[in-house]
């Protein structure tokens, strides 16, 4: 290699277009995004996205799988096995970590209020949430061997959890509700130790 | 009044224009909504609706206004004051009741992803929680009261509940997940159940 060839990872046009259409995103909503709006933020001319992305929905559907990428990688930083733990600590992931992202919140509902119109949207919301209820189920299941949770139904109880996680990012937006995340995360809490940890 | 006076009831503009406004909302979603679609549904001119109201936006604030009363009526129609029936009959209105709006939650749903940006709608959304919030807490302070309930905080009780139908209505139309009512349904009465109601 070249001694003054640039390093490779931070060159990588794709994680400059995804920071870039981060940006966008919180500064402009979805409605008014534009790829024109993308490569000022990128620094460079529209036809260096172009070159990548024939349109706006189809970066944006690259974008929601580089945020799926984002979230397994950080959860995969979750190093604890104790199920009660690692339900606590996934349940942070999904209901505190977020709360310093409220323009991405804004952004993220107009596009899953566009699900039913655009498939490539539907199919990213949908394999993201898969995923989440994948995670959450090994848990509970885990938990379950363990004797910690009773002998729920795991799969309904990820789809409780997940409920609990999208009303929380829904009334975080539609109401303004500063607090909507914390009551979800006391309400996946009380959830928990209601309906799932076993008595002793 | 003159035998042939038209029945001022079904005359109402008003009532038209909201039933028209409900049908163009279930065939073209909210943002390719035009007052000329509504009008088409309303069978007059776009005039006879700009007499009402000057935007689409305006007529739509109305609309939400409208649903509200709607949801407020079909509440009163909830006869038993038993707190456990009540807030079972309660919860089947926001769950249960609502799946044959699909289309409905659609268009509801990008209205609801405006309201960041919308302030006549956001405050039609936050007018809509507070009341739902205010016939779930009088209801759980009623349990409390005649001991049903255990001695929860109503207020948190009310907001995690609210959670859960915010949760599957979004899940509803953007996984377009056809159990998303049925599950959060069933963890509503988990909630009820294990966080609320009183050990006998």
């Amino acid at each position: 290699m070249m001694p003054d060839a640039p390093d490779r990872r931070s060159a990588d046009p794709n994680e400059g277009i995804m920071r870039a259409t981060s940006r966008a995103l919180r500064d402009h909503g979805y409605a008014d995004l534009t790829i024109k709006r993308i490569a000022e933020e990128y620094g460079k001319s529209t036809a260096a996205i172009h070159y990548h992305y024939d349109t706006k929905d189809d970066l944006l559907a690259a974008y929601l799988d580089h945020l799926i990428d984002q979230f397994a990688s950080s959860v995969r930083e979750v190093e604890t096995t104790d199920p009660a733990e690692r339900m606590d600590l996934l349940l942070d992931k999904l209901l505190v970590d977020v709360a310093e992202y409220r323009e991405l919140l804004v952004a993220m509902l107009e596009m899953r209020s566009q699900a039913p119109y655009k498939e490539a949207f539907r199919e990213r919301f949908r394999q993201n949430d898969e995923y989440l209820r994948y995670m959450l189920k090994a848990v509970i299941n885990h938990g379950i061997d363990e004797g910690v949770f009773r002998d729920v139904d795991a799969d309904h109880a990820a789809r409780a959890l997940m409920t609990i996680v999208d009303g929380a990012r829904t009334r975080a937006v539609v109401l303004d509700d500063g607090e909507a995340l914390e009551t979800a995360r006391q309400t996946a809490d009380e959830y928990v130790e209601t309906v799932l940890v076993a008595d002793d």
